[in-house]
């Protein structure tokens, strides 16, 4: 299939990825992550996130946030997020089979609450008839591609750690929130107060796999049972372990893996913007931060581009089409692309 | 790691398993199963159980597990097993957790149920104290490396089907089964009335990857909402798409990968056995069919071997261990192995 | 304590419901439903909602609801319902733990959903990653006091057909409802389309009890048992059955008792909205249909009024408090109400 | 229907029982447990049970036990208990679904758990691939009727805390077992280091409702929410707490109401049990302590029976069944149930 602006998920596994993939594949290793990769990449992800940092390797975002919730919450429990949250809209209802909690869900403009937003949820602590809220899930960079700054997410730790909840970051991009913002994924989680992260690595380029990084040791409570209950222990995890070795590695002055990939598909995605902000008849609906380009259109005009590319419409009502870059996006891409939305708006076809 | 014989997910990915992820490592292709990778695969798999097959892959074993019984099962019903089966002892309770229905256990000489012993089980129904009986699980080959014949796992099928219930497979082994009986998929399956299977790869060289088989269309409802929620959705499934392709694929008169690796994993078990078949003081447990052997032997004589070769106690009461054999042992490392037995049964060390 | 207006569950058991739990406790009964009690009153259920309805006696609410909800939806459905609706904000979260689905909830102006508003929700059928609707849940008369008309109730009931849904009343005060709308169980349910109900005891008038009353054959599989594992099967059955009995029974030309109790407390208050209506400082919130006033007055008089009566603030920043009437409310409760309300407004005390 | 020997709550509600439910009949109270009979019967609870006993009052003996299990487990954990266990084989896999946790069952020859039998079970501490066993559960008096002492519970609790596990007394029919080892309800339980109780009433003359004790105050941790969230919490709860404060109450030197019941029925089963010792051709199965009789007869003569007087079959296939006392059996009752018995021996009718 042609390369198009569908998702980053639709590319593949990035070069240095499987060839870990492959610089794993001798002997024998133990299973279950026990091997000396996933001791490795331990260490990796303390020196990331910090020494409490304990990763749990899942197979992919939805586990790594039932995981998270799982940590956080009992069944009682609830937690607070946007409305328009991976967690609320995109995963067919797995934190409330799995966990048994309730989402508090909060309309918000952008993807993002804010500590106003979120205390609108915050009542009826102690009434036992009313789920409590146990805990703020925030997603970092939004679904929206828009972004936290590390003040804004220090902010809601500290309305959540006021109350005596948790908060979570979903991670699926945080690789592009960091280069965006240029910081650490330390500077933007745990010093932050952040208690837990859904850490991605799948949609920048690995094959599959995803981590969910406890950073506040009270949440390391027996979660590697309920890990495995939840079918979420990979036996031959060392082909995880491998590819986050290679993610996170750094090799002298090189940037690490992860922010070049990132890196890349931020560029490709202010490279469609610039390309696009002049032209008539297209709306760039938020700030452009990451690798994602919202856009309202004519609907005649991107059902007729998506005979050539394949992308999603994220708001069919409003005529709102989402068009992600990857790691493997090229400026030939971008640039054939906007040829193609140029022509059909000019054509109409 | 020096290869042992701990588990046959000690080994890593067979050389054709990891060409063909790198081989579908090319452009863009749909996420969550909607590309040309895993709709191939799906007519390979409705050649292997017949037409009605429909295979839904998952990250792993508990995940195949699980969703076949969750397919089977609501939370009042119960699954009759083998107090040795994989789902009652080794999968930290998914089945209740995720399920909600209680399995009804029943000892076995040599992990194999029968229709006697099911029968044991089989009464409560219509009364609402009483979880409902709904299922029959069976292992093949057995987490003992026993099998099943055709004709037995009929026999089972017939009598959970005058019941109303199901005949649920795991197999994660299946392959080593269906060498070991020299029978097609479908010949063990399907033909017997089996409803669906747990179809193994990751056991037998593949990277990763599962495959829930419904056999019986009747179980085949809305069950892809399900396996999403249970966190089983894989978004770059192409590449365990390729690598099942890979593995069923039929190329001219060779056997097919399948084939290849559980043939040569029965036959290192075999070897192994006639080794040390007549080493005094070696107790074999149960007929070697496929790629397990499991032996009675001195406690002394099994931790001195394993500071040599990681393998695993069975039960240790008993000093009974499991030698399991992988696609890449070697004979030289199953007669470096047996030499290593003789030599600490004569000198202690 | 005082009889205030905080909630007609805080009254006690009338005469009549007491008289029938006297009545019933002559010999031995069989236990869990088996009983002649149980036959009976099936039948008088049948009488007012048609033959085919099933009652299934339950503790209380929570139960009735869960038991509907799971009769309606597996675990990757969602329920349709107002923000407001019980099973939302006032189960602590139980639809989500015992069923394991979501609700997708919809703010509204007066408790009530419209199709339109119903509509906003209906989207994402078959794709897997969105929580499938599978019912539209209403309550009658709504937790603001509103209610439904018969009309509006098809309307939801064609909606959810045509979807392929089903729709679910709470009716833990439909006799409320039927009163003030001036028709049978029958004509407001089963004759609109409705597929269950949650039949409500509790809060007119009896010791305890409900019943999740099945209208759609299709509801009643197998869920004879999931009420016995969701703890909601009561042992000594017989004297809920009894109290239902004397709840529905016709005897004559005299309304039967649900209607009495009914009649009077929906009386009670209206009385007390005329009371009110013109008293300045006091707002009536929505129309007074059923036993409940909603009512917006300042602050220091509600917490004031609070020191005398036992009422409960429902909307604390917009300073609305709900007033319940009860059957055994009197008329001199609502005039010794009413003029301590008129006193501290002029009194400040 | 004619008293019989089916079971303890075929009886109806002993006078007192009653007679307190109508004398809670007066004035309003608040819902939920937040009235003054449940203040006041707490502390006849902290009386009986210690001043760190936590009363929860549930609807049924499922509920209670659900709550017991919720409360000491998460879904990871195991309970061990006996195979005869009323959890194991009478809720309906209640515990499954509600708790999702796994349940290790034991068999055993009375009924009874030794702490070598729990040993068996205990094992794969740490082993994430295993269900972590937490919790002991035990009936008491046991469903064959047998009875731990107080010794024998206090070495569970200890083999249960060494193991950092807790101990949870099944106890539906604890009053018979106090009655019968003539010891408090604290020297049973909290004296022995049980940490938590399943305490019943409705097997004893109540009407409804049990009380799930936590005498551990680790235990009782956000508990009352998930009591709401598990559809366990009555509305109307004075009415249950009334019944308990008759049930416990002591007045001058009379016995408490819990005691003069079980005093009699576990009277009337040692009547019953002297009645038939002699006779010919029936087998008393377990010592009679509490207030049933297992006796093995012939078939044709216990079916002959069931003509007469309603009781179950145990174990059909071994000629067992069950005869219950209750408080309200009679000396007569007894008298003419032998008479039957005798007759239908000598005449086969």
């Amino acid at each position: 299939m042609r390369r198009g602006f569908g998702s980053d998920n639709h590319s593949g596994i990035c070069v240095e990825a499987l060839q870990a993939i492959a610089d794993a594949n001798v002997d024998h290793a133990l299973a279950y992550g026990d091997d000396e990769y996933c001791q490795s990449v331990t260490t990796l992800f303390k020196e990331e996130f910090g020494q409490q940092a304990e990763p749990y390797f899942v197979f992919n975002g939805t586990g790594a946030n039932v995981l998270c919730i799982d940590a956080m919450c009992r069944s009682h429990h609830a937690v607070v997020c946007a409305e328009t949250a991976h967690i609320n809209v995109d995963e067919c209802g797995a934190p409330q089979r799995i966990v048994g909690c309730r989402l508090l869900t909060v309309p918000t403009p952008d993807g993002k609450l804010t500590p106003d937003l979120v205390k609108t949820q915050l009542h009826g602590f102690g009434f036992e008839h009313h789920s409590q809220p146990r805990a703020i899930s925030i997603t970092q960079p939004t679904e929206l591609g828009t972004l936290y700054t590390c003040d804004e997410i220090r902010q809601l730790a500290e309305l959540a750690h006021s109350k005596g909840m948790f908060l979570h970051v979903d991670g699926a991009r945080l690789a592009n929130a960091a280069v965006a913002l240029n910081c650490t994924f330390k500077e933007m989680t745990t010093d932050c107060g952040v208690d837990c992260v859904s850490f991605g690595g799948t949609k920048n380029g690995l094959m599959m796999g995803e981590s969910a990084v406890m950073l506040n040791p009270v949440l390391d409570q027996e979660l590697k049972y309920r890990r495995k209950q939840m079918s979420q222990l990979c036996s031959k995890m060392r082909f995880m372990a491998a590819q986050f070795e290679a993610y996170l590695r750094h090799d002298g002055a090189e940037k690490p893996l992860w922010y070049r990939n990132a890196s890349h598909s931020n560029a490709m995605a202010r490279l469609l913007e610039n390309e696009i902000r002049d032209v008539e008849g297209v709306k760039i609906m938020y700030k452009v931060q990451v690798n994602s380009v919202f856009a309202q259109l004519p609907r005649t005009v991107w059902t007729a581009l998506q005979q050539e590319y394949f992308f999603y419409d994220w708001d069919e009502a409003a005529d709102v089409v989402r068009w992600m870059c990857s790691f493997d996006t090229t400026e030939e891409d971008i640039h054939a692309f906007v040829s193609a939305l140029r022509r059909i708006l000019k054509n109409g076809k």
